[in-house]
């Protein structure tokens, strides 16, 4: 029997709590309820046997530890059984030392945390894979559950299709009829969800599934944002990167923020570390959001008092978010470190993305805003050069071949791609090949 | 200094030799070359402290040997210094339990070797960074390298101006003008490659290519499928599913094939450690060509006697060749691990990669060539139910969106989409869909 133990418990009342496995998505007030772990059971191992432990464990053939997500088991989800765990070896992602781009914007210690090389293309899989566990550990306890189902329209639907695969447990994914195309959705329908096109936009699909997953009858479970259970998987992004460090702490990390949960759970992650004492001090997090969906810049620049906003369409589509459900705890979560919000307009993202792109990165548009905020904080002196930089890459550049495409080929709403690179047209004869390499290794030499 | 070695020899005259830094692709005689390395220096160490030295290197944070690939540098690429290597951490991917779609087909033991989960989403990543760092030594040691170039509408290219980029060496890539789409372009496009669109087909492009690397004095390094550099990576993928399995042998590796120097590289890798005592006996080998694309097939069904064919267009476009480059040392080693060869139809590879797609893998459509293969040696009864199959996956999925797009849309090329998934249209009425939720769960059950 493990001594660890976690469970829901209400924001604003911790001692309403809920097992792990009930099915329960609000407090009693109608808040969101939060996952707590027992800390004076976690402090009973010392900070030097948490590393060994985990370094002992990485990227390990042992199930289900080998998993980046898994191998801090006790931290993230103690209470599920390992037969019940469904893992595609999440985590463990290269931390990219961006060396060229780090030199041409002004910080040598540039790293990318590259989440995207996984299972499913974004980091929605550390979270995933948690929240699919728990309810096989529900079903495998003889609760009723028959489904798990969301409503995405990007990265989310994808991850819980996948594990529901894996699992064996039905998916069902609900979307704005007309909105979103096939190619858009090919993961989910790949993975066999069963994808709902509904007569309604995206506020009307979240209100249907919330609707079908609010009667308690229905045996179909919700995996919307608004479930914590995801954010214990996510937090371990911030652990890794300090363990990728030898256990340093970089001096910045860099996120991008939609509906916020992220940022919450990478703070989350690394205050536990601190509270245990594998870390001393906490980075600095900046929160990079797109200018076209900025409520939280908005609120860092009005002294923290946010207003939700309607978004614009941005590139960076799945941070289109106006009203970001984890605003309350992300905003607590960036006061505790010392945290920056910064913008990135459609052309500073989409330039950044390329310019990061032509030095060995395959950037998606959202690494794109992370990017271009931090080549904003280095220009403003905030970052300075010394500095080692961490900036959190979500999804791979591979889901957004559309956006480079476009870029490339001056289609992309709102922006000049002014370093696009287009193909040479040349007959097929040797001397005009030679001649036009010539031409382009004389204008750009080698490196 | 290290006390290991390697070059490059002439198949046919193992005395012929060259310095792996040395710019040259064929023997005298016009064959290939192919990297030997110095075995009696390798015995030295005993098969305990390889699999000592490689497990405490595997995906740790010292450089390089964190990489999959370098964590096996003696045994790659000992000549080149450690600085001058140029590394994205590839290697090291899920080797995933294939659990239900096992079950389905009828081996339980069923592992799919993502080797797509990486940094340009193509097991070419793990022979490009062994070519580049070499071109990297060499530019180190003063030879007058200006670019590496290549012919290639896919992942080759894709690798090698990833690589390219990150080492900051100019990279160029040669194709046909208008049988390339700028989506299919788009990761050389990003990287900032010089893509020369040539008004010629295929074959005229790597005539091109060849005659511009030819002259010496071109300062352009030639990356294709004869290099023989690339191999030395690729062969890491037998190594490390072994490892994976805590070092024991599955009883196949099924592999898609189509100028198979990957089927070579993986059964190099295995004689390896054959020959160096960390395993006992060898896996079968199954190397499986779309039916499109199938001399090898041909040549296995005629006592391994070949001819050349002229490929016919197959969703698994990266193996499509009639006349592949590395057909003779495939079929030595197809010979010496008891191979087989077999095929799949467009139908039978796209109905292989749904099917394992609804169970949670992600397939493009070479990994639904071996896929298929496997389904028909198990049906014919020479895999057994009881066997340890696994089956390398060579490129991410994500990769393939319009190939899965076509096949549930039912607009793929000789194919019907018989397990296509497509969305269920409703109203945005609760009641509706309640109602064709309730027929869906109870037409297909919880698994």
């Amino acid at each position: 029997m493990t001594p660890y133990s976690a469970w829901f418990a209400a924001q604003d009342d911790p001692d309403e709590r809920y097992p792990l496995t009930e099915v329960v998505y609000y407090s009693r007030s109608g808040g969101l309820l939060e996952v707590r772990h027992d800390l004076d059971a976690l402090r009973q191992r010392s900070a030097d046997e948490w590393r060994r432990l985990f370094e002992g464990r990485w990227m390990r053939t042992t199930w289900p530890f080998g998993s980046g997500v898994w191998g801090k088991k006790e931290w993230v989800c103690p209470t599920v059984d390992d037969e019940n765990i469904v893992s595609m070896f999440e985590g463990g992602t290269n931390l990219f030392w961006a060396e060229r781009f780090g030199r041409e914007i002004g910080v040598e210690n540039l790293w990318i945390k590259m989440c995207g090389n996984s299972h499913t293309g974004s980091f929605k899989d550390l979270g995933m894979t948690v929240l699919v566990s728990v309810v096989r550990q529900m079903i495998s306890e003889g609760k009723p559950i028959r489904a798990i189902a969301c409503a995405s329209t990007g990265d989310t639907s994808a991850a819980l299709a996948a594990y529901g695969a894996a699992a064996g447990i039905p998916t069902i994914v609900f979307l704005p009829k007309g909105k979103v195309s096939v190619a858009q959705l090919v993961q989910p329908i790949a993975h066999g969800a069963t994808v709902l096109s509904l007569d309604t936009d995206f506020d009307g699909c979240m209100r249907l599934v919330r609707d079908v997953t609010a009667d308690p009858n229905s045996g179909i479970y919700l995996a919307n944002s608004l479930n914590s259970l995801r954010v214990e998987g996510q937090k371990t992004v911030g652990i890794e990167i300090v363990q990728q460090f030898d256990w340093q702490v970089p001096d910045w990390i860099v996120i991008p923020g939609g509906n916020l949960g992220n940022t919450f759970a990478l703070g989350k992650g690394l205050l536990l570390m601190y509270e245990l004492g594998l870390i001393t001090r906490l980075p600095r997090i900046v929160c990079a959001q797109a200018e076209h969906a900025n409520p939280l810049y908005r609120a860092f620049c009005n002294d923290w008092r946010y207003e939700p906003i309607t978004a614009r369409p941005t590139a960076a589509s799945a941070i289109q978010i106006g009203d970001p459900i984890s605003i309350n705890r992300a905003i607590t979560m960036l006061q505790r470190f010392n945290g920056i919000v910064e913008q990135a307009s459609e052309q500073e993202l989409a330039d950044a993305a390329a310019r990061a792109d032509r030095t060995g990165a395959y950037a998606c548009p959202h690494t794109g805003v992370a990017l271009a905020a931090t080549i904003k904080l280095i220009d403003r002196g905030i970052i300075h050069p010394a500095d080692q930089v961490v900036v959190v890459s979500t999804a791979h550049g591979l889901k957004f071949s559309r956006f480079k495409v476009d870029y490339h080929e001056h289609t992309l709403r709102d922006v000049v791609g002014q370093y696009a690179n287009p193909p040479i047209e040349l007959p097929a004869e040797l001397d005009a090949v030679r001649r036009a390499l010539d031409e382009r290794m004389n204008a750009r030499p080698l490196n």
